[in-house]
């Protein structure tokens, strides 16, 4: 919270250096939301890693969580400030090999990092779409992401995988797509969104509404250092608790102070303990590559992740899935609690699908999932190479 | 988030009925405080049941938690704006049976219902502390209810209870004054804050100091309306998921809309899932009752909580306890873990000093402490009776 120096979006612009991502543009073939409106003159940024094969049959579609986005893997480089946020996963000879597959992801819509989002040129008028962008859910994101698997050529995924959010877009998937969608692997997700992650995410929204550098959306023009990087810094604050745990809070920075060789006591009131520095220091690095109104759309598309909704109930919008699944829990995990995980399994199964839950024994909470690689890894690359 | 009709502050003040409130004076017999200042001219607002029998052996000091009062028993009446909070334990007949022992509670220093705390005048000039008022700490507290017990003529408690933030005010009473506490009872709390536990209320810090009507602590002549209470809301928020639990929460509200009749389709970007209603809902009580530095004060204490601080070390703390202890955990509270009170238990029987660990078997998490009366009450009756 000390510093002042962050621009108004973190999000990437025209103009800057793409790095790996490339564009599908989709001009006048608008993308109809759930919530009414069409979004027209939607681009999609996507990165790709090995050969699609001849018959299109080996192409794995990754779906990226909150604050990810299509750079899975690679170093951090021009056009991308952070290394692959699956890496450990994704590559040569890797869990999910790219000498094998042809690996896909894109930046979901609403996004920040390429694909058309609130930070984006609104086609009427050129300027950033602020307050103006509609409301997305998690379909919309993979009804987006149907135009980018028409455009690669790709007409069934031998698999969609993801975690957390990523998970969602999986789940989706497989229900309005089953013909599309060979294998299903959601990691640490749900089938709709409960009462409790959805008052996580209306605590880190009113966090940002407060902060009135926010402007109700239309902060783009702001000076840097006057943009809505407060608010945010605490929304991903309450998100980073909600994804590790208790234990490793505890073994990593139990009660030290951040700063103990400086003057301060630790008694003064915004005196730091290294817990804070370590979640402030969480808050700068997405201060820096986000924007805040993504940040806020997509949390609301997590919450309003429900795959019963117009489907007739849980299990009749379950009974479309035909792909054989992976569900995968974590033992630690507070926000998507392995309940969860179980549930998917048993639902798919339960219509005569193959599916297998397994749980990653991890301290490490929700984010075992990119932390873990090795025991997230290998039943990925074992249910991979069953199909 | 959507009223305004909020004064600046909820803080109780001379000029309002005092209720069932009584006042100790301390005058120029000032109150030393850990991070260095002293405090004169402190008041301490406390209430009492039951009487005090002709030796005083029959007293029972009740700690409050964070946003708890000197009101532990009674219906909301003149000067006092909700009911007791321990209503269903303490009164005749009850757990803590208010014709056999003495009750004493008093309102925290820091606090906002009576004793000296920020929105109190500051002695020399008679205008609110605010952003003068120093950072207090567990032992503070405890300091000065020392002198309460010196002026009512109690030199050893029955017992010490307390819940959360009161169960450290008993545990410090325990190891600071060995000589003056029968019997400890601590509920729901821990002997060190842990980084999650910090963590959180670092969150609500923060919502609060992003809010800009807070003005640095200093906004006790805002008009009604302009004052912090939407940082203050939200800092309320992130404690009241903590205080719950995940099926309780699913179990109550699932995904149910907020004015689910009216014309809103639940997926406009500020409609409300009913669990935001509730804890809107909540949100606004405490806006009403509380004073935002006294939330942010009392908060800081309960993180600067460690009661081996300046001790040589934990084990080296607890051997100064030589009061018989019951040490009660919640089964679903994921703010205090119930290790965290088999671990006082633990280090207590270590010292060979009686001592007993309860579990509550109930959904409710951390506030099971406040609606369990009946689980928690009975384990509590017989304690005090053995004594």
């Amino acid at each position: 919270m000390q510093r002042t120096d962050y621009p108004a979006t973190g999000a990437w612009h025209i103009g800057l250096p793409a790095g790996r991502r490339q564009f599908v543009h989709l001009g006048e073939r608008a993308v109809a939301l759930d919530v009414g409106a069409t979004l027209r003159d939607v681009t999609i940024a996507y990165e790709t890693w090995g050969t699609l094969n001849d018959d299109a049959s080996n192409a794995v579609l990754i779906c990226h969580a909150w604050t990810g986005d299509s750079h899975v893997a690679g170093a951090a480089e021009e056009g991308h400030a952070t290394p692959g946020w699956w890496e450990g996963i994704v590559g040569p000879g890797l869990a999910i090999d790219t000498n094998e597959w042809f690996v896909v992801c894109s930046n979901v819509l609403g996004g920040c990092q390429g694909t058309t989002g609130p930070a984006s040129p609104h086609p009427d008028d050129g300027t950033p779409y602020g307050s103006r962008f509609p409301v997305i859910t998690v379909r919309d994101m993979v009804r987006a992401q149907l135009r980018l698997a028409d455009s690669l050529g790709v007409r069934r995924w031998h698999a969609v995988v993801g975690g957390s959010m990523g998970g969602m877009q999986a789940l989706e998937w497989a229900i309005t797509y089953p013909a599309r969608v060979d294998a299903l692997v959601a990691i640490g997700t749900c089938l709709q969104s409960t009462a409790q992650q959805i008052a996580w995410g209306a605590i880190g929204r009113r966090a940002i509404r407060i902060d009135p550098k926010w402007r109700g959306g239309d902060y783009y023009d702001a000076a840097v250092g006057d943009g809505p990087w407060q608010g945010l810094a605490v929304a991903r604050m309450v998100a980073q608790v909600t994804f590790r745990s208790d234990n490793v809070f505890t073994d990593r920075f139990g009660r030290d102070l951040a700063d103990a060789d400086a003057e301060n006591s630790g008694i003064g009131l915004w005196d730091k303990f290294e817990v804070e520095r370590y979640l402030d220091h969480h808050g700068d690095r997405l201060v820096r590559r986000f924007d805040t109104n993504s940040y806020l759309l997509i949390g609301k598309a997590m919450d309003l992740h429900d795959v019963a909704r117009g489907r007739g109930g849980l299990a009749q919008a379950m009974r479309r899935v035909a792909s054989r699944t992976l569900a995968m829990g974590i033992s630690s995990d507070i926000l998507y609690p392995t309940y969860q995980q179980r549930q998917i399994r048993d639902l798919v199964a339960a219509n005569g699908v193959e599916a297998e839950y397994v749980e990653v024994d991890s301290p490490h909470g929700h984010d075992a999932f990119l932390i873990d690689t090795a025991q997230v890894g290998e039943p990925l690359r074992r249910f991979l190479q069953q199909g």
